[in-house]
Protein backbone atom coordinates (compact mmCIF):
# COMPACT_ATOMS: atom_id res chain seq x y z
CA UNK A 1 0.00 0.00 0.00
CA UNK A 2 3.01 2.41 0.06
CA UNK A 3 2.64 4.44 -2.38
CA UNK A 4 6.91 5.34 -3.77
CA UNK A 5 7.15 3.36 -6.48
CA UNK A 6 9.43 0.48 -5.85
CA UNK A 7 12.70 1.89 -8.07
CA UNK A 8 12.51 5.12 -6.32
CA UNK A 9 12.09 2.98 -3.03
CA UNK A 10 15.15 0.92 -3.98
CA UNK A 11 17.56 4.03 -4.71
CA UNK A 12 16.77 5.78 -1.70
CA UNK A 13 17.65 2.66 0.41
CA UNK A 14 21.46 2.82 -1.73
CA UNK A 15 21.93 6.79 -1.22
CA UNK A 16 20.96 5.81 2.48
CA UNK A 17 24.25 3.75 2.80
CA UNK A 18 26.45 6.77 1.78
CA UNK A 19 27.76 8.02 4.72
CA UNK A 20 26.10 11.60 6.25
CA UNK A 21 23.09 10.66 4.61
CA UNK A 22 20.48 8.63 6.66
CA UNK A 23 17.15 7.06 5.63
CA UNK A 24 15.63 10.59 5.84
CA UNK A 25 18.05 12.57 4.09
CA UNK A 26 18.18 9.96 1.62
CA UNK A 27 15.20 10.73 0.99
CA UNK A 28 15.38 14.24 0.62
CA UNK A 29 18.12 13.87 -1.84
CA UNK A 30 16.43 11.80 -4.08
CA UNK A 31 13.24 14.17 -4.02
CA UNK A 32 15.67 17.02 -4.72
CA UNK A 33 17.27 14.62 -7.68
CA UNK A 34 13.81 13.59 -8.98
CA UNK A 35 13.22 17.82 -9.06
CA UNK A 36 16.02 18.59 -11.11
CA UNK A 37 16.16 15.57 -13.46
CA UNK A 38 18.12 17.04 -16.51
CA UNK A 39 20.43 19.06 -14.44
CA UNK A 40 21.72 17.23 -11.25
CA UNK A 41 20.14 13.62 -11.82
CA UNK A 42 21.16 12.41 -15.35
CA UNK A 43 24.70 14.29 -15.31
CA UNK A 44 25.02 12.56 -11.46
CA UNK A 45 24.35 8.81 -12.84
CA UNK A 46 26.41 9.41 -15.70
CA UNK A 47 29.43 10.53 -13.65
CA UNK A 48 29.43 7.55 -10.99
CA UNK A 49 28.59 4.82 -13.73
CA UNK A 50 32.24 6.62 -15.77
CA UNK A 51 33.95 6.91 -12.46
CA UNK A 52 32.92 3.50 -11.67
CA UNK A 53 34.24 1.81 -15.01
CA UNK A 54 37.34 3.66 -15.51
CA UNK A 55 38.48 4.16 -11.45
CA UNK A 56 41.02 1.70 -10.33
CA UNK A 57 43.70 0.99 -8.11
CA UNK A 58 47.19 2.46 -8.92
CA UNK A 59 49.32 -1.30 -9.01
CA UNK A 60 52.60 0.51 -7.67
CA UNK A 61 51.15 2.95 -4.62
CA UNK A 62 47.30 1.88 -4.11
CA UNK A 63 45.98 5.42 -4.72
CA UNK A 64 42.96 5.85 -7.09
CA UNK A 65 43.21 7.00 -10.59
CA UNK A 66 42.07 6.38 -14.23
CA UNK A 67 44.66 3.80 -15.30
CA UNK A 68 46.81 1.14 -14.60
CA UNK A 69 49.24 4.20 -12.97
CA UNK A 70 48.14 6.81 -10.96
CA UNK A 71 49.21 10.00 -12.49
CA UNK A 72 51.52 10.91 -8.84
CA UNK A 73 53.23 7.64 -9.89
CA UNK A 74 53.97 8.07 -13.49
CA UNK A 75 55.36 12.00 -13.06
CA UNK A 76 58.92 11.43 -13.04
CA UNK A 77 59.40 15.01 -11.25
CA UNK A 78 58.04 13.33 -7.95
CA UNK A 79 60.55 10.82 -7.86
CA UNK A 80 62.77 12.48 -5.21
CA UNK A 81 63.73 9.30 -3.00
CA UNK A 82 60.52 10.12 -0.57
CA UNK A 83 57.89 8.20 -0.18
CA UNK A 84 55.14 9.13 2.41
CA UNK A 85 52.88 6.11 3.95
CA UNK A 86 49.12 7.18 4.31
CA UNK A 87 46.64 4.95 5.30
CA UNK A 88 44.00 5.61 2.90
CA UNK A 89 43.16 7.42 -0.21
CA UNK A 90 41.64 9.91 1.81
CA UNK A 91 44.42 11.02 3.73
CA UNK A 92 46.38 11.08 -0.12
CA UNK A 93 44.03 13.47 -1.46
CA UNK A 94 44.37 15.58 2.15
CA UNK A 95 47.82 15.46 2.09
CA UNK A 96 47.83 16.46 -2.40
CA UNK A 97 45.59 19.53 -1.01
CA UNK A 98 48.08 21.04 1.45
CA UNK A 99 50.37 20.57 -1.09
CA UNK A 100 53.95 20.51 0.96
CA UNK A 101 54.86 17.11 -0.20
CA UNK A 102 56.86 16.17 -3.36
CA UNK A 103 57.35 12.96 -3.35
CA UNK A 104 55.50 9.34 -4.11
CA UNK A 105 52.77 7.89 -1.86
CA UNK A 106 52.06 4.66 -0.47
CA UNK A 107 48.49 3.90 0.61
CA UNK A 108 48.19 1.03 3.05
CA UNK A 109 44.45 0.59 2.67
CA UNK A 110 43.85 1.05 6.23
CA UNK A 111 45.84 0.28 9.67
CA UNK A 112 46.74 -3.06 11.28
CA UNK A 113 44.02 -4.02 14.18
CA UNK A 114 44.21 -7.56 15.54
CA UNK A 115 40.79 -7.34 16.84
CA UNK A 116 39.68 -6.87 13.36
CA UNK A 117 42.14 -9.57 11.99
CA UNK A 118 44.01 -7.36 9.88
CA UNK A 119 47.13 -8.01 9.86
CA UNK A 120 50.54 -6.78 7.87
CA UNK A 121 49.34 -8.64 4.91
CA UNK A 122 45.70 -7.58 4.44
CA UNK A 123 47.53 -3.99 4.50
CA UNK A 124 50.16 -3.28 1.53
CA UNK A 125 53.08 -3.81 3.81
CA UNK A 126 54.93 -6.14 1.95
CA UNK A 127 54.49 -4.15 -0.62
CA UNK A 128 55.56 -0.82 0.93
CA UNK A 129 58.89 -3.22 1.71
CA UNK A 130 59.91 -4.36 -1.64
CA UNK A 131 58.85 -0.80 -3.08
CA UNK A 132 61.85 0.32 -0.69
CA UNK A 133 64.03 -2.42 -1.44
CA UNK A 134 63.94 -2.21 -5.26
CA UNK A 135 63.19 1.80 -6.02
CA UNK A 136 66.00 2.25 -3.31
CA UNK A 137 64.49 5.50 -1.59
CA UNK A 138 66.06 7.56 0.59
CA UNK A 139 63.01 7.82 3.26
CA UNK A 140 59.80 7.01 4.01
CA UNK A 141 57.91 9.49 6.15
CA UNK A 142 54.47 8.03 8.31
CA UNK A 143 51.87 10.26 7.70
CA UNK A 144 49.68 7.75 9.82
CA UNK A 145 46.85 8.61 11.70
CA UNK A 146 47.48 9.85 15.62
CA UNK A 147 45.32 7.10 17.10
CA UNK A 148 45.83 4.14 18.95
CA UNK A 149 45.72 2.27 15.69
CA UNK A 150 47.88 4.58 13.24
CA UNK A 151 50.41 4.85 15.79
CA UNK A 152 50.89 0.94 16.07
CA UNK A 153 51.23 0.46 12.38
CA UNK A 154 53.39 3.30 12.29
CA UNK A 155 55.77 1.75 14.68
CA UNK A 156 55.12 -2.08 12.93
CA UNK A 157 56.42 -0.33 9.80
CA UNK A 158 59.35 1.38 11.26
CA UNK A 159 60.90 -1.85 12.60
CA UNK A 160 59.94 -4.03 9.52
CA UNK A 161 62.14 -1.16 7.75
CA UNK A 162 65.07 -1.42 10.01
CA UNK A 163 66.47 -3.59 8.35
CA UNK A 164 66.82 -1.68 4.71
CA UNK A 165 68.52 1.10 6.35
CA UNK A 166 65.92 3.72 5.04
CA UNK A 167 65.16 6.88 7.16
CA UNK A 168 61.91 6.45 8.50
CA UNK A 169 60.07 9.48 9.90
CA UNK A 170 56.92 10.31 10.83
CA UNK A 171 54.91 13.69 10.84
CA UNK A 172 55.20 16.26 13.70
CA UNK A 173 53.27 16.71 16.29
CA UNK A 174 52.16 19.40 17.93
CA UNK A 175 49.59 22.85 18.21
CA UNK A 176 47.43 23.19 15.14
CA UNK A 177 48.01 26.22 13.20
CA UNK A 178 45.47 28.36 14.29
CA UNK A 179 44.76 26.03 17.46
CA UNK A 180 44.35 27.84 21.25
CA UNK A 181 45.83 25.77 23.44
CA UNK A 182 42.81 26.36 26.15
CA UNK A 183 41.19 23.86 23.55
CA UNK A 184 44.03 21.27 23.21
CA UNK A 185 44.10 17.90 25.11
CA UNK A 186 46.57 17.29 26.90
CA UNK A 187 48.48 14.61 25.21
CA UNK A 188 48.83 17.27 21.89
CA UNK A 189 50.42 20.41 24.43
CA UNK A 190 52.63 17.13 25.92
CA UNK A 191 53.83 16.42 22.28
CA UNK A 192 54.45 20.05 21.76
CA UNK A 193 56.03 20.63 24.63
CA UNK A 194 58.93 18.17 24.35
CA UNK A 195 59.24 19.17 20.16
CA UNK A 196 59.96 22.29 21.29
CA UNK A 197 62.17 24.53 18.67
CA UNK A 198 64.61 27.48 19.45
CA UNK A 199 63.03 30.76 18.34
CA UNK B 1 48.79 19.34 -10.10
CA UNK B 2 45.83 18.47 -7.82
CA UNK B 3 46.25 14.83 -7.64
CA UNK B 4 42.32 13.68 -7.62
CA UNK B 5 41.36 12.16 -11.40
CA UNK B 6 39.34 14.89 -13.12
CA UNK B 7 36.08 12.33 -13.40
CA UNK B 8 36.40 11.97 -9.56
CA UNK B 9 36.04 15.66 -8.95
CA UNK B 10 33.55 15.83 -11.03
CA UNK B 11 31.51 13.27 -9.29
CA UNK B 12 32.59 14.69 -5.79
CA UNK B 13 30.88 18.34 -7.05
CA UNK B 14 27.74 16.52 -8.35
CA UNK B 15 27.11 14.77 -5.01
CA UNK B 16 28.36 18.24 -3.48
CA UNK B 17 24.93 19.41 -4.59
CA UNK B 18 22.69 17.33 -2.76
CA UNK B 19 20.85 18.52 0.37
CA UNK B 20 22.73 17.19 3.40
CA UNK B 21 25.92 16.78 1.84
CA UNK B 22 28.79 19.62 1.68
CA UNK B 23 31.81 19.53 0.04
CA UNK B 24 33.41 17.30 2.59
CA UNK B 25 30.90 14.77 3.01
CA UNK B 26 31.01 14.39 -0.86
CA UNK B 27 34.04 13.69 -0.98
CA UNK B 28 33.88 11.02 2.20
CA UNK B 29 30.95 9.75 0.29
CA UNK B 30 32.99 9.41 -2.93
CA UNK B 31 35.79 7.60 -1.16
CA UNK B 32 33.07 5.05 0.02
CA UNK B 33 31.97 4.66 -3.09
CA UNK B 34 35.50 3.70 -4.87
CA UNK B 35 35.96 1.38 -1.96
CA UNK B 36 32.36 -0.68 -2.37
CA UNK B 37 32.36 -0.18 -6.55
CA UNK B 38 30.86 -3.22 -6.92
CA UNK B 39 28.46 -3.31 -4.39
CA UNK B 40 27.63 0.12 -4.04
CA UNK B 41 28.30 2.08 -6.78
CA UNK B 42 27.61 0.04 -9.51
CA UNK B 43 23.86 -0.60 -8.18
CA UNK B 44 23.27 2.95 -7.18
CA UNK B 45 24.32 4.31 -10.86
CA UNK B 46 21.99 1.44 -12.34
CA UNK B 47 19.23 2.87 -10.04
CA UNK B 48 19.75 6.31 -10.42
CA UNK B 49 19.38 6.28 -13.99
CA UNK B 50 16.68 3.96 -14.32
CA UNK B 51 14.90 6.16 -12.12
CA UNK B 52 15.93 9.17 -14.07
CA UNK B 53 14.60 7.51 -17.34
CA UNK B 54 11.49 6.14 -15.40
CA UNK B 55 9.61 8.61 -13.29
CA UNK B 56 7.61 10.81 -13.93
CA UNK B 57 4.84 13.24 -12.89
CA UNK B 58 1.22 12.27 -12.97
CA UNK B 59 -0.81 14.15 -15.18
CA UNK B 60 -3.48 13.85 -12.86
CA UNK B 61 -2.29 14.83 -9.19
CA UNK B 62 1.66 15.81 -10.23
CA UNK B 63 2.94 12.82 -7.83
CA UNK B 64 5.85 11.40 -9.10
CA UNK B 65 5.42 7.64 -10.33
CA UNK B 66 6.24 5.28 -12.95
CA UNK B 67 3.95 6.28 -15.16
CA UNK B 68 1.34 8.52 -17.49
CA UNK B 69 -1.07 8.43 -14.39
CA UNK B 70 0.47 7.32 -10.74
CA UNK B 71 -0.46 4.18 -8.44
CA UNK B 72 -2.54 6.45 -6.40
CA UNK B 73 -4.93 7.94 -9.31
CA UNK B 74 -5.30 4.43 -10.91
CA UNK B 75 -6.25 3.08 -7.75
CA UNK B 76 -10.32 3.25 -7.77
CA UNK B 77 -10.82 2.16 -4.14
CA UNK B 78 -8.79 5.50 -3.18
CA UNK B 79 -11.92 7.48 -5.28
CA UNK B 80 -13.71 8.31 -1.98
CA UNK B 81 -14.58 12.03 -3.00
CA UNK B 82 -11.87 13.58 -1.09
CA UNK B 83 -8.69 15.52 -1.94
CA UNK B 84 -5.97 16.35 -0.28
CA UNK B 85 -3.60 18.98 -1.61
CA UNK B 86 -0.16 19.07 -0.40
CA UNK B 87 3.13 21.48 -1.32
CA UNK B 88 5.21 18.92 -2.63
CA UNK B 89 6.05 15.34 -3.03
CA UNK B 90 7.78 14.60 0.20
CA UNK B 91 4.45 15.98 2.24
CA UNK B 92 2.35 13.53 0.03
CA UNK B 93 4.97 10.79 0.98
CA UNK B 94 4.65 12.04 4.84
CA UNK B 95 1.12 11.36 4.32
CA UNK B 96 1.01 8.38 3.21
CA UNK B 97 3.77 7.02 5.61
CA UNK B 98 1.12 7.74 8.17
CA UNK B 99 -1.50 5.98 6.58
CA UNK B 100 -4.56 7.68 7.92
CA UNK B 101 -5.61 9.56 4.60
CA UNK B 102 -7.50 7.25 1.85
CA UNK B 103 -8.29 9.21 -0.70
CA UNK B 104 -6.58 11.01 -3.50
CA UNK B 105 -3.94 14.00 -3.70
CA UNK B 106 -3.09 17.04 -5.42
CA UNK B 107 0.19 18.97 -5.26
CA UNK B 108 0.79 21.64 -5.55
CA UNK B 109 4.79 21.73 -6.30
CA UNK B 110 5.41 24.84 -4.06
CA UNK B 111 3.70 27.89 -2.34
CA UNK B 112 2.68 31.06 -3.35
CA UNK B 113 5.31 33.49 -3.02
CA UNK B 114 5.05 36.90 -4.22
CA UNK B 115 8.30 37.65 -3.76
CA UNK B 116 9.64 35.07 -5.44
CA UNK B 117 7.54 35.31 -8.29
CA UNK B 118 5.21 32.45 -7.13
CA UNK B 119 1.48 33.17 -8.40
CA UNK B 120 -1.33 30.94 -8.59
CA UNK B 121 -0.50 29.93 -12.19
CA UNK B 122 3.17 28.81 -11.42
CA UNK B 123 1.34 26.11 -9.01
CA UNK B 124 -0.99 23.53 -10.17
CA UNK B 125 -3.90 25.78 -8.52
CA UNK B 126 -5.69 25.90 -11.93
CA UNK B 127 -5.52 22.73 -12.48
CA UNK B 128 -6.99 21.65 -8.67
CA UNK B 129 -10.05 23.99 -9.55
CA UNK B 130 -10.82 22.05 -12.66
CA UNK B 131 -10.11 18.73 -11.18
CA UNK B 132 -12.89 19.75 -8.06
CA UNK B 133 -15.10 20.90 -10.44
CA UNK B 134 -14.78 17.65 -13.25
CA UNK B 135 -14.75 14.77 -10.52
CA UNK B 136 -17.68 16.06 -8.10
CA UNK B 137 -15.40 16.08 -4.39
CA UNK B 138 -16.94 16.51 -1.43
CA UNK B 139 -14.23 17.78 0.33
CA UNK B 140 -11.02 18.85 -0.28
CA UNK B 141 -8.36 18.94 2.85
CA UNK B 142 -5.38 21.25 2.87
CA UNK B 143 -2.76 19.94 4.22
CA UNK B 144 -0.51 22.70 3.59
CA UNK B 145 2.92 23.49 6.30
CA UNK B 146 2.17 25.23 9.05
CA UNK B 147 4.26 28.15 7.66
CA UNK B 148 3.07 31.84 6.54
CA UNK B 149 3.51 30.85 2.56
CA UNK B 150 1.82 27.57 3.52
CA UNK B 151 -1.45 29.35 4.91
CA UNK B 152 -1.30 32.18 2.85
CA UNK B 153 -1.44 29.37 -0.17
CA UNK B 154 -4.62 27.55 1.76
CA UNK B 155 -6.14 31.11 1.97
CA UNK B 156 -5.87 31.97 -1.51
CA UNK B 157 -6.97 28.08 -2.29
CA UNK B 158 -10.38 27.88 -0.03
CA UNK B 159 -11.15 31.36 -1.85
CA UNK B 160 -10.89 30.02 -5.16
CA UNK B 161 -12.71 27.24 -4.22
CA UNK B 162 -15.80 29.00 -2.76
CA UNK B 163 -17.87 29.39 -5.82
CA UNK B 164 -17.40 25.58 -6.40
CA UNK B 165 -19.47 24.67 -3.29
CA UNK B 166 -16.96 22.03 -1.91
CA UNK B 167 -16.08 21.74 1.70
CA UNK B 168 -12.69 22.96 2.41
CA UNK B 169 -10.78 21.74 5.34
CA UNK B 170 -7.23 21.79 6.88
CA UNK B 171 -5.09 19.99 9.01
CA UNK B 172 -5.86 20.49 12.85
CA UNK B 173 -2.82 22.22 14.81
CA UNK B 174 -2.13 21.12 18.21
CA UNK B 175 0.19 19.28 20.27
CA UNK B 176 2.14 16.80 18.62
CA UNK B 177 1.79 13.46 19.60
CA UNK B 178 4.66 12.63 22.59
CA UNK B 179 5.18 16.50 22.30
CA UNK B 180 5.90 18.28 26.19
CA UNK B 181 4.08 22.04 26.36
CA UNK B 182 7.35 22.55 27.71
CA UNK B 183 9.13 22.65 24.88
CA UNK B 184 6.17 24.02 22.58
CA UNK B 185 5.80 27.44 20.77
CA UNK B 186 3.30 29.78 22.26
CA UNK B 187 1.38 29.62 18.75
CA UNK B 188 1.18 26.31 18.98
CA UNK B 189 -0.33 25.99 22.55
CA UNK B 190 -2.18 29.00 21.93
CA UNK B 191 -4.11 26.99 18.71
CA UNK B 192 -4.07 23.74 21.03
CA UNK B 193 -5.95 25.58 23.57
CA UNK B 194 -8.64 26.89 21.11
CA UNK B 195 -9.44 24.01 19.45
CA UNK B 196 -9.57 22.04 22.44
CA UNK B 197 -12.20 18.61 22.87
CA UNK B 198 -14.13 17.73 25.24
CA UNK B 199 -12.87 14.42 27.45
Amino acid sequence: MTETPRDIEHLIDLMARLPGLGPRSARRAVLLLLKKRGSVMEPLARAMAQVAQSARECTICGNIGAGEICAICADPARETGEICVVEDVADLWAMERGGAFKGRYHVLGGTLSPLDAVGPDELRIPELLTRVQQEGQREVILALNATVDGQTTAHYIAEALEPSGVEVSSLARGVPVGGELDYLDDGTIGAALRARRKL
